[in-house]
């Protein structure tokens, strides 16, 4: 069976596509494991020398008519990655919209014209909500999202639900915690601190956090949403009931006891290089995420978050080939 | 100021097009109350010999470009009625797309063109809820849809209130209970019962009802739902708060209570054309439609309901210079 991944290129989208490599089968059509038989990625760029083994072509997911031309009549399974992320859809309004919103649409277009149904699972994020939240959310609280993105994000939930109904496709959406540590350089992402507190200090380098210590983070590693994804994908689509839209689980850490376990791990000098700057635009946004979830139906549908953040972050460690002490 | 109402030939829109004439004014972006110099309305079709204050422009909400043309640079309202209705959107998903979600972009575009941001009243409806209800809803009830039309109309709530935050618009979004009791003729609306039992034995012709007696119905007048989308309007934007969307007051009316009330007011002979031949196919979608709400946040925020059925009927009565007995 044919695999799509759109943002295929980015870290989670290829971690997923590697991941699918070393597993070579996906839940088919009748819910048995499937060999797969090509994987292809779809994003503006790709790590280098990408495994042979992957199809990597290279363009813009609301470019009219591409998506049709890439997806291939017979592909059984889609991942739908691809987004302009939080800070960028705020930056630039019509880009948000072209790519977050336009770009969803032109792709489960195109899996209306499969050969049949294609399973879809769709990236959605905590980002759908905002505004007066409770203290705790679960499975039952409303969308009200404070970005465009958030906004883009929830209106892909919905298409990809009634683009379910309907049978054009079998879709699953899922909320993504923050996802932590991610590797590579720190970037405008107002969450780009959650990760950069851990990553840069077992590089050598300061890391300024610019939110107060007791700032708590509702966060998934890398290992556990690629698992997620790959889950959500196989679990019958009678599973999901009168709901394809999923908060995954994931565990609630303030920056202290982050900075706490990271001193654990790797000693006091590694732990040192976590500083606080505070930054009152970024605190001002950060503070206004969603820190505490319920997530009883995720439990119940098999969803697992990580069991501390000593585990992620010795699983960042190992996962990256990072020497510590 | 100058007013656009969307779908402003259709039933609602053109009784708010002619209540707009009878008022003379609504809040201007100061708030206070401001001389409406020019009401357009932009729809498909009008009624026969429109009022001639009123500016008629014939033309689709969602061919490109033409929303562009027909929103003037100095329009202050926008009321957003123009809808590919449940049954039509459901039977043809791409004109309900094209329709709903397309012309709705396309308005809201124009809109962050305009002089300055319009206050914008969007009529969604609570086709916006369905899946697993509970006995009674609220403020804090998920949309669920369970018909693309519902779907369009979550979204476009969404996006009334992202461009809202952004200061493109100052938007409000209204769920519709079902308007009764339509003029008319019966549709082939799951809903078109709800009006017939009342209007058809007016009339002397006999309705059948499709589903049975006890079946409760969550509804508005036209006369109500005319004021409610002038008091969101007038209603200043900081008395919106975090949310842009509201669940209009409505009552709950059984159809046999519905009955009772035409025998009280036209007598036996005219309720004994109520009849009931049950079809499966529209009672099942009926019986799937939030019956019971609490409105406490519009009651707040001012918005009233019929105080009973008896007096919606006798609004209908007046207003269609119906006579009886």
């Amino acid at each position: 069976m044919k695999v799509l991944i759109t943002g295929g290129g980015g870290f989670i989208g290829y971690r997923l596509a590697r991941k699918l490599l070393e597993r070579g089968t996906l839940a088919g059509p009748d819910g048995k494991p499937a060999p797969i038989t090509q994987i292809k990625l779809l994003d503006g760029a790709f790590p280098p020398d990408p495994d042979p083994r992957l199809v990597c072509v290279q363009g813009d997911l609301a470019a009219p008519g591409l998506i049709g031309e890439v997806l291939e009549r017979d592909t059984a399974s889609v991942f739908h990655l691809a987004a302009v992320v939080s800070a960028g859809a705020e930056a630039d309004f019509a880009l948000g919209y072209r790519v977050n919103l336009d770009g969803t649409r032109f792709l489960l277009e195109a899996c209306r014209r499969l050969a049949r149904p294609a399973r879809l699972v769709f990236a959605s994020s905590v980002a759908a909500f905002g505004g007066d939240l409770p203290g705790v959310l679960d499975d039952s609280t409303t969308p009200n999202p404070q970005t465009s993105y958030g906004t883009q994000k929830v209106i892909g939930e919905y298409l990809v639900t009634d683009y379910s109904r309907k049978s054009y496709l079998d879709g699953r959406s899922l909320r993504l915690p923050t996802i932590v540590v991610r590797p590579g350089k720190p970037n405008l992402a107002a969450s780009s601190f959650a990760s950069s507190i851990f990553r840069e200090p077992l590089n050598g380098v300061v890391a300024e956090c610019p939110v107060p210590e007791s700032t708590g983070i509702w966060l998934l590693s890398p290992r556990k949403v690629v698992d997620a994804f790959i889950h959500a994908h196989d679990l019958a689509s009678s599973a999901w009931g009168t709901s394809r839209v999923l908060n995954l689980p994931g565990i609630t850490v303030t920056v202290s006891e982050g900075v706490a376990a990271l001193r654990r791990i790797a000693g006091d000098a590694v732990a040192a290089r976590a500083q606080y700057k505070l930054d009152e635009r970024i605190n001002r946004i950060v503070q206004g995420w969603p820190v505490r979830f319920r997530t009883p139906r995720a439990a119940a549908l098999g969803f697992a978050a990580d069991p501390d953040i000593e585990t992620v972050i010795r699983d960042y460690i190992a996962d990256e080939g990072i020497r510590v002490g």
